[in-house]
This record gives structure tokens, C-alpha cells and sequence, in this order.
């Protein structure tokens, strides 16, 4: 059936898969966290995988960056200080640093072997690794807003991969009850939640996690990802004495920097919960 | 790569591809106008395929048939009189008799294969087949638009294959022009338009065939689809004599039906269409 060149990646929990042809492998690296590798593909620009599960391709990451930064950062007041935890392929690190009211941008991904595969093999994403409001390090996440001091950040993104190996502890009461505590009123958390098709568990995980840690509001982004499970992904994030669903009210009616994919009405649309997801989110506070 | 047994379709536009895992085939069938094969899935219960092109799954038709109904029935003052070309499964003529002010739903499918292989595959979609509202004809949708008489139609819905094979002539101007002309004031007719991430020429060649047909407004519809084409897929309709970018904003605020995915604040969304998409579509308008 495929015959050629293929990176095929099997979602075991959805019996699907989605697959990619590819003309070569450019590189590949088994570092001391995961496997990294980057094809060249004949639609999709390059492809990056770890441990075998697409992380992005050149064509489709504007969405995926775009979703995990402007939601968060526009709901906020002041997003001057922000956190991203992973993000070593700093695209939303770009994404972060579009936004004037953004003093200070610290990215921590655990893996610098991430971060030299991007600047080698999506240079694009990278132009602002530079940005004098930048400051990107190599170490645990985790660790970092554990030790990070109450109320000094205003907008964290948890740009991790899946619940899984090294970015399992992103996903905990733990993490999120730090993450509480280091955010400054008004604050937001972000991270990717999965795909409310194929595993909605994860969403519904996510806003129990979020609620339990102390934050005020709950919301849900969704957004079409191509290359992840089901081609359909959101994100999900906590207000710390906000209410985020109402947040986006409050946005400015223009940007003043470019999107290809975000707008302030996709904002609100990425906001409209399908109402199969709705009420199993409502089933869940019940219990 | 993919061991055990697989249905894969390959989008070679894209260089991409999409496999659910089956356990069975349960039907084929060579028609006098396409090969219909259902197949029994691990995780998206029965699969239809058309010409080996995934026509639907169990699991996600739901967002698909509703999105391809009640943006258009929900925009039209009056949507009395519906026919649907194509639209073979009955899915979408069940969405459309959830409207109470619907009369009359004509459904035009060529090929009555794929209605008989639904009702045996997929029955929770053939449930209002007996409406008495409900007429079902096997025949040419492009012919039965041309003989039907002017201003007769309030929405038009053509649930078509993509446009090669039987369905090509369903994405000409002279189709299109036939549909202003059946339609009455305020009418509105909607085509599937493809992928807007890797087929955003489809939809811009709808928008201008919707434009040169005479129509007064035109409006893509974008929502998620795992398992078509990148996952994220749009319907295109033109307004006769109607603004439809603005027609929401008159849709009552709460719905008298169940749906699963669409909401009032979801067809919103679904109208925001991201500025690359945005960018194309204005460039063509200069040409």
C-alpha cells in the first residue's frame, strides 16, 4: 500500500494512523533523554520525530505555536514575564517574543539536542533565540518552577510532548500546584491536551488537574493539527484569579504583529467547545 | 510499518496518508458508477469507502453532516425547501429534519448502492428516511437542478465526492449558475470545499465559481475531520440575496435539537477563517 518512502506514525489508542513520504533522513540523534530525528519530506517541508512521534513538520507548526502563545497572552493582563517549559524547537518562543508587553522570556526544555536539531533544520523558528528578552536553558522543567519564586511569572506554556517518558510529571497535581504558586495574579497556564476526538480523557484529566491545583477558571482552545492523532488538538489553560473565558472579551479588536492562523475571531471560535466535549466535561465535575 | 490489517488512503497531492486499523471487510459492491466497500474498524466502528477514498466512519460523521447542514439551514430565514445532491448515507438528511421549519427534503443521490449499503451499515443514520417530509430519488443531481423550476429551493446542500469522477461536474460554474437559479430569495446553496491546509485552491476556486454563478456573498465553514484529507476540512456556500457572513447573528440563540459538535458559538468559529486562508482569498478576488 505504501510503497516508497514513508514515516508512519501508529496511534495504538485510536487504531489510526497518519503518514508522511518522505525523500531522506537528514538526521538523528539518541540523546540522553530521546531519540530525535529530522526527514526531509515532499510536501511537508521537514519533519521532526521523537522517540517515533511526530513533533512538527515545516508546513503545519504555525498552528500549533501560534494556539500554545497568542490565547494565553492576549487573556492576560500583563503578560510581561513568561515560562516555556519544552518548546526546545522554539517556535513558540517566537511566537512569545511577538508580543511588545513580553519583558522577559525564559525558555527551559530539558533537552538542548532539540534546540540544535531546530536551529539546524527549521532555522525559521529560531530567529528570535536572539531576542535580547530571551534566555533559553537546558534543564528540567519541573525542577525549575519548583524553584522558581511565588508570584514571578505571568504566563507559563507547557509545550511538552505526551504524557509519557520525560514529559510525564507536566502532567501532575504537583507540577500545576507550582505552577499556581509562581504565577502572579492574573496568571495563565498553558499546555497541550490532546486530541478531543481521540482521547478527550486527556482534556477532561487536564481541567480536574487545573481545578484541584487552586486555579480559578478552566478553558479549552482547539485547534486543527495535521500531523497529530486525528488531525484535530487543543490546549488547555488555568486563570489565577481570572476568568479566561471571558478574557478574550477584552482583546484588543486588531493584532499589531502577523499570524497566519490566529485571529481574535479564531480565538473565540477555538474557544467554542463542541457540545459532545461539553458535556462530558460537565459529567466529569459531577463525580 | 503498519502490521495486521489496515485500510490506508494516500492524498498524493499532499504526500500524506490515513489508516484505520480493520478487523473485517463486510461488504463490496462494484455499482455502475463506483466500488463501495464497508469495513469493520478497531476504534471508528464501520468505515465506507468509495473508489478506495474514505467516505465515512461511524466515529466522526457526526461533526461533517452536522456542519454541512445546519451553518446553511440556520443562516436561511425560511429553509423550507431543501434538496440535498448527493448525500448518499442519509446523514446529512437526517441533520436537515431536525429543522422544524423544514417541509420538504429532497435527496438526489446517483447512486442508490450507497443509500441501501448506509440503511444495512449505518442505520443510526437512516433514521428519518420515512419522514414524510423526506423524498429520496436515485438520479443525476446536476440534471435534476436544471429541470427544476426557478425560485422553487430554499437551501441546497450538495454532499458530493471530491471533484474528480461522478462528482466533477457538482464544482462547475454552470452547476452553480443552475443553483441561483432554483433558489429562492434568501436562498442558500453549500458544497464541500476541501482541505484548507493542504487544498486551499479548492476553496478559492468555490469562491469564485459561487461568485461568477451570481450569488451576492460567499462564506467558508472550516471544522475538523480526522479522516479526511489533513484533518481539517470546510464547505463553501453562496447567499442569493443574503449576507452570510452576517446571517449568525440572527440565529436564535439556543438550538430546539440536539447536536454533537455544532453550537451557535461553533458556527461562529467555524466562519473565522485564518489569515493565511484570508490572504489567498482576497489575492484571488484582485485577479
Amino acid at each position: 500500500m505504501l510503497d516508497g518512502k514513508w514515516f508512519t506514525e501508529i496511534f495504538e489508542e485510536s487504531g489510526s494512523a497518519f503518514s508522511l513520504q518522505i525523500t531522506d533522513k537528514l538526521y538523528e540523534e539518541q540523546t540522553p533523554y530521546q531519540k530525535i530525528e529530522i526527514f526531509d519530506t515532499t510536501h511537508f517541508g521537514k519533519l521532526m520525530s521523537i522517540d517515533g512521534c511526530v513533533m512538527l513538520s515545516s508546513r503545519d507548526n504555525f498552528i500549533y505555536h501560534e494556539m500554545m502563545s497568542h490565547p494565553a497572552l492576549l487573556s492576560c493582563a500583563t503578560p510581561e514575564e513568561v515560562l516555556i517549559i519544552g518548546g526546545g524547537d522554539c517556535g513558540t518562543l517566537k511566537e512569545v517574543l511577538k508580543h511588545k508587553a513580553v519583558t522577559h522570556a525564559v525558555q527551559v526544555d530539558i533537552d538542548e539536542g532539540v534546540t540544535r536539531a531546530s536551529e539546524n533544520y527549521f532555522p525559521e523558528l529560531c530567529t528570535s533565540n536572539n531576542d535580547p528578552r530571551a534566555e533559553l536553558h537546558f534543564d528540567d522543567g519541573i525542577a525549575w518552577v519548583k524553584n522558581a519564586p511565588a508570584e514571578s511569572i505571568d504566563v507559563i506554556i507547557v509545550d511538552s510532548t505526551d504524557p509519557v517518558g520525560p514529559a510525564e510529571g507536566l502532567f501532575t497535581l504537583d507540577f500545576f500546584s507550582d505552577c499556581y504558586r509562581v504565577l502572579r495574579p492574573g496568571g495563565i497556564v498553558i499546555q497541550q491536551s490532546g486530541s478531543p476526538l481521540v482521547c478527550p480523557n486527556e482534556i477532561i484529566d487536564m481541567h480536574k488537574v487545573i481545578r484541584d491545583a487552586g486555579f480559578d477558571s478552566q478553558q479549552t482552545y482547539q485547534f486543527p493539527q495535521c500531523v497529530y492523532p486525528s488531525g484535530w488538538w487543543s490546549a488547555t489553560a488555568g486563570g489565577k484569579g481570572i476568568d479566561l473565558s471571558n478574557a478574550v472579551n477584552k482583546v484588543p479588536a486588531t493584532l499589531d504583529f502577523d499570524t497566519l492562523f490566529y485571529s481574535i475571531a479564531g480565538h473565540h471560535g477555538a474557544m467554542a467547545i463542541p457540545p459532545f466535549l461539553q458535556a462530558l466535561l460537565e459529567d466529569s465535575r459531577k463525580h
